[in-house]
């Protein structure tokens, strides 16, 4: 830092010789020239995937064919790939497996934790949930006849207080997806399972990006994402967290031939596997798990924890950034200021943040844009650099201080944002 | 043929010869000495797709990143792969879309169309259908507080009869798994809608091999495997039919916001799209998709009754070599004799199956087990020769005349027969 406190270029690059996992940037094929601050939405492309999907299309998928269900071990990919999750979740091996998205687990979740608590009748979630949570919780409250409350995020505590012993779940996204806030998982679980309740985490923006302690915490179920902190490819498949005191007790209603006790004998009566084997449906895409498991090794040899410490730190100084070089050009901060109260990424509101986002894209900055006015900008810790940090912020002043933004191609709205 | 009519090796080549689609075997990569008779389980590798994954891979997950679900038009590859699908399935190119599995999709479609004869409470199904439908059937019975009835083949006419206008439903494996005995689709679909029912064909072991015609026989709804015989790869997403007439009807349960009006609105009210798209969950693997739609390239030009001939003659040839070279040996035939009522597979009884299988397997003669006691042999006519059948027969004979069968390690159980 200089004298008057003013962040320079030389010190963000200072702090990138000081970081003690700068190395594992190289782990990854990442876009020359590009800055990309988009891991919470779809992560880098690490080494070693695409040999892995070469080795598993032309020698187990073309010359193995059918065989390599057994020889080249692709049946118990999807308990590998939950293994190597569960390591970073502070879940037991065997309490976590991959398979499907994450709204078909949150589904089979809460009509098996609803069965588990069926003489109660309210579901406490958050207004603003991610969209996809906020349907399967209204469709499932209505298939097992039960009362959907969502409730503002500082009214959570206060709603399942109220709900009390008729209170069956609860069901929150751990970081939000637009704001980056967390929850307080500990404190959460403890208030509803006090209350006889269960407690269902959505950790889509918390994987690979937080030390997260599902068994510290007394975790009953989550759920979570594969393609983005933890970089296993586009619509990679979803995890799904059972804590080992429900195997026996939970009953998921997507009853496949993969999640019964003996698929291969092939019977008319169901029954359920009793391990976390009982969560899988159908067939897993094979590509896509193996992808997901190799990507998984970038995190073999992490502490989480120095992982958390950087990514904050990109956060912080990402906000100083904007507040010392952005100043009075309509931007707010629509993450919590406080880096332990915020996940991987630091949201900004503006109201052109649409066109401003397109036009720092175009640059090679690469974040995205939650409707109405939302840009989030994601610090994925093992590859986002601090003088990343710098170079973004720069372009985003650019693109304000010339009006790039107003070009009639930024305007112009394309099928995903 | 000789003059005993006796069938030679050389009349095998010769018929190979005068095969219209032989050119089709030049569009896979198969393992050189290998005899494939499994494609009716993980269909063989068709030349492209490993390097359609690379550019995914490399190109657009790698550099492209985020924005590839704009620029190289990720978000639709779904409804894409789909059209493919419905042109070889006689369905328009909007009513079919690939996505998840066929477990989950069964489920969507069943509590879809169990909502549209909310009145109705009987659902006929057959013993000894694929596990995961009975199983998918009877769960959501149970949640829609229907009945299952599973009846013997022979006996779905007669219990449809029976259960009258109290029918909601009927759905059935077009083509049995185990036997490959076909259902009268335009028949059974006839007299379900006669008394005001639906009907939910799984066409598992039918896309891909045979001519359906899913608009001539009015079907209703349909799922199907992308693994099998359209060779989309190890576990590849499943697809999933809903004639025109039912979209607005339709209000399938997992609600996922890929199968929003809008989803990137991003809003807490679902409301589904109006086309096909409604029947998306979440984000599907980009990687799995577009492997299965380069795979559907292999079909673009095959006139599919062509090919349906080709695996007639196929398992017509098959059955009279087993009875030609295997007299004596404990064979039974467990397909129907009449390949107009048998799909693209002959299975045989034998009460040393399991061993026997994995002999054969052992010499490069790849087909697979079904408990109790079935052999099954499927004929991919893109890709198996008749000179193929002729060799795999005298394996067979090989296998029991030296009672190598009896080995040991063909003796052991592995995870995944």
């Amino acid at each position: 830092m200089t004298a008057q406190d003013t962040i320079t270029r030389a010190d963000t690059i200072k702090m990138d010789g000081a970081d003690p996992i700068a190395h594992l940037r190289d782990r990854f094929a990442l876009p020359e020239g590009d800055i990309y601050l988009d891991g919470n939405s779809l992560g880098a492309l690490p080494h070693g995937v695409m040999e892995r999907l070469e080795v598993a299309v032309k020698d187990e998928w073309g010359n193995g064919l059918i065989r390599s269900w057994n020889d080249a071990d692709w049946y118990p990919a999807p308990q590998r790939a939950g293994t190597a999750i569960a390591r970073i979740l502070g879940a037991d091996d065997d309490e976590v497996i991959v398979c499907d998205s994450i709204s078909v687990n949150l589904f089979k979740l809460l009509v098996g934790a609803l069965r588990m608590r069926k003489d109660r009748k309210i579901i406490v979630s958050e207004i603003g949930n991610f969209p996809t949570d906020v349907y399967i919780n209204q469709e499932v409250a209505d298939i097992m006849g039960c009362e959907l409350r969502c409730v503002m995020p500082e009214e959570v505590e206060s709603a399942i207080d109220d709900a009390g012993i008729d209170l069956a779940l609860v069901q929150l996204t751990h970081v939000h997806y637009k704001s980056g806030r967390i929850y307080d998982m500990a404190g959460i679980t403890k208030l509803a399972q006090d209350l006889g309740a269960l407690v269902i985490w959505d950790l889509a923006h918390s994987a690979g990006c937080l030390p997260v302690q599902l068994n510290a915490c007394n975790a009953d179920f989550a759920v979570g994402c594969g393609y983005k902190y933890l970089n296993g490819g586009p619509g990679a498949p979803a995890f799904v967290f059972v804590a080992r005191r429900h195997f026996d007790a939970m009953n998921q209603p997507l009853r496949g031939w993969h999640g019964h006790a003996e698929p291969f004998a092939f019977t008319q009566d169901y029954k359920p596997h009793p391990t976390i084997d009982q969560m899988l449906t159908g067939t897993a895409s094979q590509l896509a798990t193996l992808a997901l498991e190799k990507a998984m090794e970038v995190f073999a040899d992490v502490d989480m924890t120095v992982l958390r410490q950087k990514n904050m730190a990109l956060g912080d100084l990402f906000i100083a950034l904007v507040e010392q070089e952005l100043d009075g050009m309509g931007f707010g901060l629509a993450s919590p200021r406080d880096a332990e109260r915020r996940g991987s990424q630091v949201s900004l509101t503006h109201e052109n943040g649409y066109a401003i986002m397109q036009a720092v894209i175009a640059r090679g900055v690469v974040g995205d844009f939650r409707a109405p006015d939302i840009l989030r900008f994601g610090f994925a810790a093992p590859y986002v650099r601090y003088v990343d940090i710098w170079d973004a912020v720069a372009h985003l002043r650019e693109v304000m201080e010339t009006g790039e933004w107003r070009r009639p191609e930024f305007n112009e709205k394309r099928a995903v944002t």
